[in-house]
């Protein structure tokens, strides 16, 4: 039983821990995005009680110093807590696209080169990825192919591949069968095809603004103009704003990143997933989802897919294990809905078949039960740089600037004073050997000229913070 | 020096020679189609001169008991030679393709079944291919690469591969550069891409007519209107047909198998294709070129590519390693002269890069130096199987077939008296695990009624033979 002295015993001891971590933080030696130590760590380090350190961290919480994430600790908050973006405004007019010009000038330079800091492409590193298993498994998969992989796995694809992705299918609130999938070359094939399933050249599709600016270069391919509908950094495509889109124009898709959406970051709730499949459903619009990022979320659950509230088969879903296990196998897939024919035969028409030996190497992995395990550390790691990388730009870059607040995915989104030509600092940057994405690629009409998406997929180390910092000076130059 | 008795004694000689040789075809020990030994080994066996053996061959030739065939031998004869399929007429109008249907039902079922014999569907058996060699590379290219293959090899692809590829362009008549290529998911994805570039939806493109029933699928994935040119089972599409459909159409491309057309199996003369290129040249008109059989003549001498004529950029020409190493790999390459960096753009969105770890095996192989010895061999046993196939359709079809006489790829078109519907005669054989691919599928109006397209790409055999001799009993019944 605990006495009054006790507790004012207490009291003190737990202010004299926050007070420790107060003036660590105010020396430097905790960052702001660094984790504190766990709970119980902590407890053995000062020597005092479970319920004191927790009665520390609450305090700092609560006064703005720490920040808790759910299975995943406390944090040193950014010294000033930026705002989010504002939403993009983009006129309420279908447009064509016509972007490839800009891209081709900056996707070139966009983390392919390994000597620069890529804060350009949103590719996991390899230090993150279970090469060398899969490298295993890939060796292992051409000895027991019949034909060591020179045979096809004609269109739908590897049946052992299509049985574990439906085995999945669960955690996303779905319950799809092998028959439901057809394996592509990553999600961009099985985004095209879906494309060219059900529009064609000269329809309206409706986009998220912004948006990757790989789904606009398929909608310039395939002559398709965009509508693009205002998204909420939290919560994705503006359900209000796609319903009055959709009354003044003949839509023949919606085409969203619904989970982590790029750059953006948003997550659409799934009550309004739930929404956007209804309304799509009554007017027959078909809804193609980007579901690239859904294993990478932050928290403990998984966000559904728009595919699980699919009841008339007009959500045509795409994943790929580019992001999770290795983007230059090409493994993807799409689950068409009532479109399945329809995709299948444009599969077989665009490119015959996917690459047999990686299918059936991801086939392996994902029996070997490792996945799970893989993903939770990968999360983890992730969703560190990603606050990581937060905070510095809370801390160097200048004022004015805001940044969105995924809770999941490998992406920041950040709107820099109005004055910063995005365009502009990725030069300058890129001259430094730093790469960044700017806005204007995400945009139809390339606005969003103050905007950049900075990658967080990457291991934080001194040299990313060094860059952060360069661009940060780079970006407050020009403000 | 030889005297007059000499003469004497080998003119009978030789005449006894070939009698013998006659003897064994009437008994059936030499069947249709068999090779002869060499003239060398015929020499030793039967303790008679070179020149004996020679004049004994030339005395059969003339005959019509045997052909010569270049670089590989004499060969007994079909008993009747069979007449040329006539060439199609199709309307000179431009017609939307719809075709879908009618395929999903029917390339299924075109070979994939290892337990069918399938002259439905023209894969090169894999007793044919260097899988084993292949496996071993590939193992050492996972081995090799820095993440395993899990990293991409960005477009335009590999430069190792591209590299050999342009080497082996000087075989072509081209001296194409690394820089001229694009690696692609097979040819089927270059050929995609160079519809994307150079046509949009509503667009005419001049095709051969029979086509490749995978071209027309193309067509119509990318809303193209086909313009069907009549073409020669020998020379390939007929120039003067192509000009008048020129003058009358607006055509946005021609699109040619310009070596070994599938499924004709002809080859567009040099001096024609160079007479092609420069009428295209003149209005402007791309010619999207499919040269993925070009490796596999029987005659000494491979046949030029189209592109090899091209001073303008025009043309825009496809290949790829699927009929002579490993289709299963997806690797083929695009060469697109002036519409390089739109196709670039367009492999980046439609499938972001061509899987790695088969690019690197497959430079592998071509740098060994073994792919000559082995395109030797393969040669040699794809000719043999085509002619023995087209001997025993000559044998075993009903009186009033007709059949191509292709100098290389892996295809035989057969004319079948008019009153066989293909169809039909697919239906009935597919019953017995026997494929064919009938010919309405190689038009795009669906003609073509009577006309099968038999796959020599086999290894000649008993269970091949007497699939053969059923089919021919079916043709037979449905005459």
């Amino acid at each position: 039983m605990q006495t009054d002295k006790d507790l004012a015993f207490q009291s003190k001891l737990y202010q004299r821990v926050a007070a420790r971590i107060s003036a660590a933080i105010e020396s430097g030696a905790l960052r702001p995005g660094d984790r504190l130590p766990s709970v119980r760590r902590l407890s053995q380090q000062h020597r005092v009680s479970v319920s004191t350190v927790l009665q520390a961290y609450a305090q700092l919480e609560a006064g703005g110093v720490l920040e808790a994430r759910p299975q995943s600790g406390h944090y040193v908050r950014a010294p000033r807590a930026l705002p989010e973006p504002r939403a993009t405004r983009p006129p309420q007019e279908t447009a064509p696209v016509s972007l490839s010009s800009l891209v081709a000038g900056i996707y070139s330079t966009c983390g392919y080169d390994e000597a620069a800091v890529g804060f350009g492409a949103a590719y996991t590193p390899f230090s993150l990825l279970p090469t060398r298993q899969l490298g295993r498994l890939f060796v292992a998969a051409v000895r027991e192919a019949a034909h060591g992989g020179a045979e096809y796995d004609a269109p739908p694809g590897h049946l052992p591949l299509r049985q574990q992705i439906a085995r999945r299918s669960l955690e996303w609130g779905s319950a799809l069968s092998p028959e439901d999938f057809i394996i592509t070359c990553g999600a961009t094939e099985g985004l095209n095809l879906s494309l060219m399933a059900v529009a064609r050249r000269g329809d309206t599709v409706a986009i998220e603004s912004p948006t990757f600016f790989g789904i606009l270069q398929m909608l310039e391919a395939h002559g398709l103009r965009a509508l693009e509908i205002p998204t909420d950094s939290q919560d994705g495509m503006q359900l209000d704003a796609l319903e009055t889109g959709l009354k003044r124009y003949r839509v023949a898709a919606v085409l969203a990143v619904t989970n982590f959406s790029n750059p953006l970051g948003s997550c659409m709730p799934d009550a309004n997933k739930e929404k956007l499949v209804g309304m799509l459903a009554r007017r027959e619009i078909p809804l193609i989802e980007d579901d690239v990022f859904g294993d990478l979320h932050h928290g403990p659950a998984r966000p559904r897919v728009a595919k699980s509230f699919d009841r008339r088969g007009l959500v045509l879903s795409c994943g790929s294990f580019s992001k999770t296990l290795a983007h230059g196998y090409r493994v993807g897939w799409v689950a068409p809905g009532r479109f399945q024919d329809r995709v299948q035969l444009l599969k077989f028409s665009q490119t015959v078949a996917t690459t047999t030996v990686p299918q059936r190497a991801i086939a392996r992995f994902l029996e070997g039960g490792s996945y799970d395990r893989h993903l939770r550390t990968l999360r983890r790691k992730l969703a560190e740089s990603m606050h990581r990388i937060g905070a510095g730009v809370a801390e160097h870059f200048p004022s004015g600037t805001r940044i969105s607040q995924p809770k999941g995915g490998t992406v920041l989104w950040v709107e820099l004073p109005r004055k910063v030509s995005a365009l502009e600092l990725h030069r300058r940057a890129l001259a430094e050997g730093i790469s960044i994405a700017p806005g204007p690629i995400f945009s139809a009409r390339q606005r969003l000229s103050n905007f950049i998406r900075l990658s967080t997929a990457q291991e934080w180390n001194g040299r990313v913070e060094a860059a952060l910092v360069r661009l940060g000076q780079l970006a407050t130059e020009l403000a």
